[in-house]
Order: C-alpha cells, then structure tokens, then sequence
C-alpha cells in the first residue's frame, strides 16, 4: 500500500434534509460526516475497519468533541480534514478540522479511539495491527486549536429529562445506539424554541458502555449555567439480562451560544 | 438556462453509518437520497425549490412509495435516476429507478407533489412557474414497473402501537416533521428481532397534514396479515391551539418479505 499524505481531506455537501428548521446543519449529521471521514482515511491507510474485520478486532469509539465557530447552511459545501494525532498501544487520538470550501474554517473535532478485540470483546494493542503501520501516519504538527475532550464530572444535582426506548432505527451494523444517534437524543432534551435563539457551540461526548435495541435509557441532566449543561445518560436492559440498578452508558457536555 | 436530458441520474454511497445492523441501507437514509435526487433535478431544470423560494412558492410532498427487489449494503454505490412523469395544474408526478453502479435495478420510487403559495399555504398552478417550464422535461416512456401508490384505505380494527412527542432533530428547514421521519418512526413500530428474517419490499406514504415540534404524534396499527400492515399517524396539538380531538396527518402501508 502506497503512503498516502497524513492528513485526509473528504468533501460533502450540506444536504437541505439534514438541516433544522434554522436552515442549519444538524450536528448530529456533522458528526456522521466526521464519522465517515475517519473510516475513509483510516481505510485507504490500511488499518480501517474494512481490513480489521478481516482480523476480528473493530475501532471503538471513546470520546468525540465537537466545536463551532459558525454553522454550515444547506447546500454549503464543506471540507473534513482528519489525521491521526497520536497514536498508543491501547488508544489513538484522531483530529478535524471543518472548512468551507474557499477555505474559512468553521469547527474542529477531537476523538479518542479504542481497538478491541470483536471474539473476546477486550481491548487489544492498536500496534499489533500491520506492524504498527498507524504510528508512520501520527501528525503531531497540524494545530487543532480546541481544548481536549474534557472529563464529564456529574455532580449529585441531576434531574431526569426523558427516558425512550432504542429502537430499531438507533442501532448500527454492530447493533449497538448508534454514536450519532447519542448527539440527536441529547439536542432534543431542548424544545425547538430554545434553538430559535441558541445554537451548540461545543459538544464532549464519553460513551462509557454499549446501548443494545430494547433497552430503556434515562437522561439525567445537570446545568452549570444557562448555557453549560452535563447530560448522563443510562440504560435499563430489556428481556434477559435484567439489571438491579441502571448503568451508565455516556456522559456529555454541551456549551450553547446565545445566536 | 439550457435545456437538460429528462432523465437526471444521482450517484451516492451507502454509508456505512446509515447502514441497519444488518449492514442494509436504512429505507429512511434511501428515502432522502430520493428526496435529494428530486432536489437536484428539479433544482437544475429550473422549476426547484432555490428558484420557488424567490417567488414564495413551494413544492410539497403528497405521496411517497418505495419499492425494493433487493438492498444494498455498506460502501455500495447507487444511482438514483428521476424524471418528472406526469404535471398536471395542481400535481405532478416524479418517478425514481434505484440502481447499482453496475447496472443492476434494486428498486423504483413513485412520488405525487403539489406546489403551495408559502404566504398562503394554499395550492398554486405548477404551470404558472417559468411558463409551464416543467411541461418541457415530462418524460412518459421511462419504465416504471411497480403499481402506482396505494389508496391506503384504513379499516377499523387498529391498534395504538406508540406515541411520540415531535423533537427538534425530527423537524426540517420547513419547521415540519421530516418527511424521512415518518418512515423511521413507522419502521420503529417493530422490534429489531422482527428484521432479522424481515426486510422491507414496499412502503407507500400519504402525507395528510403537517406536524409540528411539541406534537403528540400516535401510531395505530392495522394488520392485514403477518406481512402487510398500514398504519395511521394522527397528532394532538400542543400549546396553543389545542385540539378536540386528534387529527390524520399521514397514512402508510407496509409490506414486508421473509429474508
């Protein structure tokens, strides 16, 4: 396989049905294109998903961080641009950076990812993976001026918002809550008119354990200011493996800004 | 503005994270492929949205139905090709053909539109807009071998199968419920068990009324046998204008295929 440049650029067009009634991109649907990105570049580099399955080991999504100094609008054409950061035995960060297509930046993105091993579920080392083929791909020098995915702490001061059910649209090929879907749950906690007058200007997610169809998930939410809100979110398991108290399946913080 | 082949074709990847746990292309994610397909062409040829929205007209989807020989799967590539077959003053009909980028069909679309005043909300001459400019691209030889939509014509024998509260990631730039919505709210009424031996052949939508962000939205079920079931979405207002009773704001038919 060739050594392709470090950084994967990947355009798409801002497409009228995946915006909100703002005329704006939802994030949910941003997250997906930066989803895509990463499995592109990870693919033409030899160590995305499409050669892992081939070995029994899947990239898991830890920690994604999204965060915006302006929105795209329908039919925009934006540019992802993403590069592995950094690379360990047990996770790599990779980075986004979100432009327009003249060029003016509007957002990055920070993620944390973990292999695992898709017979035994466990963690298993990422260099394992052709000859640590990932760590001549790493980029320390390209900026992502954007803090770090920050530690989601939940205080005690928590109030359920809402409880659904997963259904069969939420899960993905690997029959799990879809990560985006995570994003698209978390904004509706928020009536319509909230976003008349707010937009997110920054999302932290940590996925702590899988959501599978069925299951019941709470929301709990915790707001620090009018603006700054930590959201955990837990399931209930359906029919079988019943559980005596919830677990915690993600933790989230979204910054909103006054539009 | 030149004239364009009658037919337009619109090529597209299936994502792996718009993909079910079956790694099929989700019928909602087709769906907007289809919608944006109608975007482009019609855009293209002069008689879109970008052009109606200059002169406060609108068009509204009235009927949807999709019908699948077979599905495609994650990184498959398709093509949508669309064509208006049929106008008429107050409807035009616009067909859709599915295919791989090989050449092999997977499935046909069929979909009746209505132009609206968006000042009024009232329906509009389709010919009025550039002189009945859409008259020009009407292509009636194009095979489209699948029934025309379904009169769905509900029984009384129907079950309330779920409630919903409308959200902010289900509404569009219109501030309605999204038309893709319906189609992944009504595939929600089964279980994720149901589509390990199930998959969608055909789906016909007949959207009523709008619903908006805050509604309550119910789905009732009638089943007329294991495999064909139609179901009416009636909603109940919230805030505001408060209703006596629910109204219809959509019915569909599904027909499943054992897999």
């Amino acid at each position: 396989m060739k050594q392709l440049p470090k950084v994967g650029s990947y355009e798409f067009l801002t497409e009228p049905f995946h915006c909100d009634f703002t005329n704006h991109l939802q994030i949910g649907h941003l997250g997906n294109h930066m989803l895509n990105a990463a499995d592109y570049h990870s693919n033409d580099r030899g160590y995305g998903m499409n050669y892992l399955r081939t070995i029994n080991k899947a990239w898991v999504l830890s920690r994604l961080t999204i965060e915006l100094s302006a929105e795209a609008k329908s039919y925009d054409r934006l540019n992802i641009e993403t590069w592995v950061e950094n690379a360990m035995k047990f996770f790599t960060s990779r980075n986004f950076a979100i432009t327009t297509t003249d060029g003016k930046n509007i957002g990055y993105g920070r993620s944390i990812w973990a292999m695992i091993d898709t017979q035994t579920r466990q963690p298993t080392d990422i260099f394992s993976v052709n000859d640590g083929l990932i760590k001549t791909y790493i980029e320390k020098e390209k900026p992502c001026p954007i803090e770090p995915a920050s530690r989601v702490k939940m205080g005690s001061d928590t109030q359920l918002k809402s409880s659904n059910t997963i259904r069969y649209s939420d899960i993905d090929i690997n029959g799990h809550l879809n990560s985006i879907k995570y994003i698209e749950h978390v904004l509706d906690l928020w009536p319509k008119e909230w976003y008349d007058h707010h937009r997110v200007k920054r999302i932290d997610i940590a996925y702590v354990i899988e959501a599978y169809a069925g299951d019941t998930i709470n929301f709990y939410v915790e707001s620090l200011s009018e603006l700054e809100h930590q959201v955990r979110i837990t399931k209930l398991s359906a029919d079988g493996e019943t559980l005596d108290s919830e677990q915690e399946i993600c933790r989230t913080k979204v910054i909103f800004v006054k539009d």
